[in-house]
């Protein structure tokens, strides 16, 4: 992308198992250029990371000079730059800011690793995100609320008095992928189409919703997939987009049984690409108000992090 | 296999998907012979039926003159050799053997398809079995009981005054299957060991039964496949058979929300290989005694299909 005008404050980079995102932003979190390339740390070498990452941002450390970059993501887990320990909840900015870790590059922008939060509380055991926490951040600490990350490994996080205090994973983007790629559903699915056939989506939201489901029924409900279609129900191109909306509306279920949420209240979704309209279909389907933490959460929780990493220091970087 | 001595009395074929096995039994329903073949109805175009069976079975049929042939399995399914409808539950051995479609064989022999039942009852849609109907005929219908047959697709059934009442179907085996080769899970386990690791197994299924986990937490206690080794608490070799406990832990606590069992009553598991272990752990995790169901319950029930079908004429064949 081309930079637009603005002054250039600091570098955004997330960087996860299988892509390298990087965004140039102004004092705001406005982004004034960004890029993205295939560098997920799953292919590269401990002692490649720091090459590669001053030639993905040459041109803009070129341009702006010794800008501080922030590094968020599994970049700081064990198969990471540097692996940094969890922050345990419940967890205010600060405490996000103590867990990161401070160092510099060799053109002297200072160079900031954050790390990620765990909920010790949960059972059988701790649960962890490495990202999310930083999207929560920038979805707001302020105000108390349920916040759902949509994902191959959702999140559902409680913010409360300015600290995210609990979160439980969902494996529910990864389960879909698997029984839409790899499954009896796979073979029986026609070819996926260009649009969701939403229509199909709600009724799998609907029959997850249903009263006449118990909340446990999850290996159950997948086999709908085909005696639907053997009921003559379900068509081969509606297959995919009905498994999506049973899934996703069984996370919620799931989550609701848990007590992440009850109906009638507000839930904040903080996410990307095409799965926040299918969250705000499910949320709806749940009776849910929808906080839209739109699609620079990121961003704007790796600013504000570190501000409290480097307080005014940053202002005069 | 070398035919033991005994008098040949039928031949029963269970043809599915990936595989052709074949039995030469006795009046009294024993083994006297057997054989399995890759010959799975996937791989068959509908021509090539009559001819492979024909083929297949053929040292018998010359050794044995006209014997009876009873096919059960996907054979009768819409991609088989003959589509014939579901049987409706409730359905007794006489509806087992009106649903079942006799013709003959080019040397004479009874040729006999064996069709499946469907559960009218189930929500969304009817629910559907091919081939464990007559496992559950096999396991005998005379006395009340649950019966579980595990598998790709386990299915839950009761047996009430001599009729299957109704059952219901869990993706388990296959989610397993897909976690265990295709997902993250996949990615962290060491190679698989010749012997399953029971504790780890047994640890799964213990966590899947705990009250403290509510039973629709499917999605969620997934994930504890990784948190238990990011915590230090699972080893890469341990973490296969964790899953499988999981899983399988996780469709008895459904099963049970779903009003299959109560605790402290007996269940049948009617099933074959390394699966019916598996599930006699977890009967035990969750209170249940087992009432084995052995391994032939496909042959004794389609005899027992058999003589509903033909009656006597079948002992004069």
């Amino acid at each position: 992308m081309t930079a637009q005008n603005g002054e250039a404050r600091c570098i955004v980079v997330d960087w996860g198992t299988t892509s390298f995102r990087a965004f140039l932003t102004d004092d705001d979190g406005a982004i004034l250029d960004s890029g993205e390339t295939a560098d997920g740390i799953g292919k590269i070498g401990r002692e490649d990371f720091e090459p590669l990452l001053m030639r993905n941002l040459e041109a803009w450390l070129r341009k702006w000079s010794a800008l501080p970059v922030v590094c968020l993501g599994m970049i700081t887990s064990r198969s990471g730059w540097i692996e940094l320990p969890y922050v345990p909840c419940p967890a205010d900015l600060d405490a996000l800011a103590q867990g990161a870790h401070q160092t510099s590059l060799p053109n002297g922008s200072p160079l900031v690793f954050l790390t990620g939060l765990t909920d010790r509380a949960r059972w059988p055991y701790p649960d962890v995100m490495r990202g999310e926490e930083t999207q929560i951040a920038g979805f707001g600490l302020e105000r108390d609320a349920t916040v759902v990350l949509p994902g191959t490994h959702s999140k559902w996080a409680r913010v409360k008095d300015g600290r995210i205090t609990g979160f439980q994973t969902f494996v529910t983007g990864e389960i879909f992928a698997l029984l839409s790629q790899h499954s009896f559903i796979a073979r029986s699915a026609g070819q996926p189409s260009s649009a969701p056939v939403w229509d199909a989506f709600e009724r799998g939201l609907s029959f997850a919703a249903d009263e006449r489901l118990d909340a446990g029924a999850f290996l159950s409900m997948i086999f709908s997939a085909r005696t639907g279609m053997l009921a003559g129900q379900l068509a081969p191109p509606e297959i995919t987009d009905y498994v999506s909306g049973l899934v996703i509306g069984c996370e919620f279920r799931q989550a609701r049984e848990q007590g992440w949420f009850d109906p009638g209240t507000a839930i904040g979704i903080v996410g990307n690409d095409g799965l926040n309209e299918r969250y705000k279909r499910a949320a709806d389907a749940f009776g849910l108000r929808v906080i839209d933490g739109g699609e620079e959460a990121a961003i704007r929780g790796a600013l504000a992090i570190l501000n409290a990493v480097q307080g005014a220091s940053v202002h005069a970087a």
